[in-house]
């Protein structure tokens, strides 16, 4: 099925000039314009289909990753596309491993977020030629190719290949058939509407059809937006039937306090609210603070510190790679998992998060917004819930309301859920025109903003 | 003291064709061409004084390093030497957490690299407009000020500047003073020769200025040199009056234990022997592994397993910011710590290492090789014994015999010690001849190589 020559890969600095609004602003990042290293892959078959790839950024920098992805290009180049598949797993280690560019990584920062963006091309190409959306073509597919898709390295002391197997062979009884679902999971999820269905057995593919996969926003409440706007966006929110809120904190405590309490009082008690302090904090400084913010009952407060502590860390935390999630999991650190689909190594490292979460029982809460990161990653987890957790318990995909429009099949939300996507591929392209236009620095959105700003 | 603005910022791509001998071959970079992204800082100021900076790379992806750089121009250029160097926590910072750039960090890969060559630079100027070499600088500066250098952030719940500054103090009594290092502490000292100083009583610097700081090698058994190769450098190693020596493992087990009866062997049962893996294996592999090793005694076996696998590591591991230093101290998992120059955030970030290390009372024994790092991490450790640690005692720092002839200030190696440098700066350096020829892929070298290959 899958086919064709690698022939062309190019790659876009494509930049949206967010930080004009206060979108996206937060403790450590106060002026991001949301971006995105963005790839296309052509092959030489006749059925012109395209493969498109992103990484998320945050303006300042997409050059660099930009960059890296034509470091990595020699290694896609001529490649048959059904031998990059077929050993999927060797093509991601000659990704990751590459004897001289792996010194500037390995598996973090400009490389991995490059690696990504390649890789998502080329699973956006896979799944069109399949003529599948992405998390269909990962439902479909039989455990032994899924799990060679992963690579195991410096993980197989928690995960090996065979326990990954077993695990998605366990699941694959209530993948699809009626009546798979047993009424105990079903009455364990949190989304009310659930109860509905009837008598309460349902495959997990039918009901992920049906009712999504449930969202919380983080479009209310971003630290550069004023009260009235917070307000006014919380209000809104509410109609929509948004029950789940976070809020960014983690700059000035007593604006913390005031933000927290007016939300708080806007949603009632019942309704969930999370805190982001965006790495912001020192670990006696992240203690101090949660203190005084505990009042307002958040779910989580997400990345307390560094990324990079471990040991530091509490609750919930995106990280780079496979090798940190796996130490959180090992240290019983995390309460709560955030994949994301552009900072690990594409579908292929989330794969093997998801099935160490699954071992480990630790409910994933993907990590979304930015640019295309809800398009991508509501992939990853229905297919997730369809195959290997079969749970919705504490769980939950963030969602942000921008720049939805600039895709060409672009994220559906109904009743505060994900609609599971049913374009062929992975959500990643994006419409010519808007590429064209927010080109770093010579699209015209840019050639108007850096003239009247005199560069 | 220090004085001018900063007027030009210029970058250049050095790679160094060394994977054609295999010099630096290891199990997970089997053909490195050790390369350099070199920094170049000029002044308006009349002492036409320049700052010369590097990171260390390995061929491919320099040019992804080089990109950074400029990433990083703009919160460089115009800006006061004096300025900078006032507030050098807040310019760190500043490099560091850039509101758009630090995403694709933060302080780690790419990034990192470019902020440690360019802050290498910084330093490298400002040692020479006060006319010292780096290490005296350090050693001449008041705790106050040294400690103003760092940035605490992430680590506070282990060190604190208060701390830091105790530290700092506590070691002041015997950095110049004669008769200040204990007889103790000589005794301790496991280089035989110190036994030889006039009745052990010696000022810190005096021994290095007289001694030098104690050196291992890791030049004879790279992992692609054939079995003559490595007896040959061996037996020259010893002749040349060398005592410790690292060879290269991970790939093949039964190539590991002929090559390393070889060498123990040649060397003998007393001297000593480390092993390096080069992150080559997983957790499971790396104890069958290091269990069929140990016949040989190794002193240590180094990155047996990812650099990003706090839990999984043992004995020794090079990493890549102070966050992760912080946790392998705090989880007790090191037993001797590697510091590098290019790889953390320049001096800075290796001061706040230092000071933990001592804190935990952890041997550090830094990182060499490659392009510059002997040249650069000898004024760190020189520092660290006069300044911080004030002993000896299985310390020792990695030394390399290449490429140093491309440096202006090369390192001296006396009976395997690597003697204090005597220039002005940071022996970051370059011969301007060196930099053009070896300049990728303009250069007259790469010209020739890249015709020969065809491209």
């Amino acid at each position: 099925m899958v086919h064709g020559r690698v022939s062309r890969l190019s790659v876009h600095d494509v930049r949206f000039p967010t930080s004009l609004g206060g979108h996206g602003s937060d403790a450590m990042h106060t002026d991001p314009d949301y971006s995105a290293a963005y790839v296309v892959l052509e092959t030489d078959a006749k059925d012109g289909l395209k493969g498109y790839g992103i990484t998320f950024t945050l303006g300042r920098g997409t050059e660099v990753v930009v960059c890296a992805v034509n470091a990595l290009a020699p290694h896609v180049l001529n490649k048959d596309l059904g031998d990059i598949v077929g050993d999927f797993r060797g093509f991601y280690r000659q990704l990751t491993s590459d004897g001289q560019l792996r010194w500037i990584g390995p598996e973090k920062g400009v490389v991995h977020l490059a690696t990504a963006a390649v890789l998502n091309a080329v699973w956006d190409l896979w799944a069109k030629q399949e003529g599948k959306p992405l998390w269909k073509l990962l439902v479909d597919m039989d455990p032994q190719t899924l799990v060679s898709c992963i690579d195991f390295r410096y993980i197989t002391d928690v995960l090996t290949e065979e326990e990954a197997c077993e695990i998605l062979r366990q699941s694959q009884v209530g993948k699809k058939e009626r009546g798979a679902l047993q009424p105990q999971m079903i009455l364990k999820l949190e989304v009310p509407r659930v109860q509905t269905v009837e008598d309460g057995f349902v495959s997990a593919e039918e009901q992920m059809l049906a009712h999504g996969y449930p969202a919380y926003t983080t479009s209310c409440a971003w630290l550069g937006y004023p009260d009235a706007t917070l307000k006014q966006l919380c209000s809104e929110a509410l109609k929509d039937g948004w029950t789940r809120f976070k809020v960014k904190v983690g700059a000035d405590l007593q604006d913390d306090i005031r933000r927290c309490r007016l939300i708080r009082n806007m949603i009632g008690p019942e309704k969930t609210l999370m805190m982001d302090a965006n790495q912001r904090w020192d670990v006696p400084e992240a203690v101090e603070w949660m203190t005084k913010l505990a009042e307002f009952k958040p779910l989580w407060i997400e990345e307390p510190t560094s990324p990079d502590d471990i040991l530091g860390h509490a609750a919930i935390s995106k990280c780079h790679n496979r090798v940190i999630f796996k130490q959180l999991l090992q240290a019983k650190a995390l309460k709560f998992l955030q994949i994301d689909s552009c900072r690990l190594g594409s579908v292929n490292e989330n794969l093997s998060v998801l099935l160490m979460a699954k071992k480990f029982e630790i409910p994933v809460c993907p990590h979304a917004g930015g640019v295309g990161l809800c398009e991508l990653v509501q992939h990853l987890i229905i297919f997730d819930f369809i195959s290997v957790s079969a749970s919705l318990q504490d769980r939950m995909c963030e969602y942000v309301d921008h720049l939805h429009e600039h895709f060409k099949y672009p994220v559906l939300i109904r009743e505060a859920s994900y609609m599971p996507p049913k374009d062929a591929g992975y959500s990643t392209e994006m419409k010519e025109d808007s590429v064209k236009r927010h080109r770093y620095p010579d699209g015209e959105v840019w050639k108007k903003l850096l003239t009247a700003q005199g560069n």
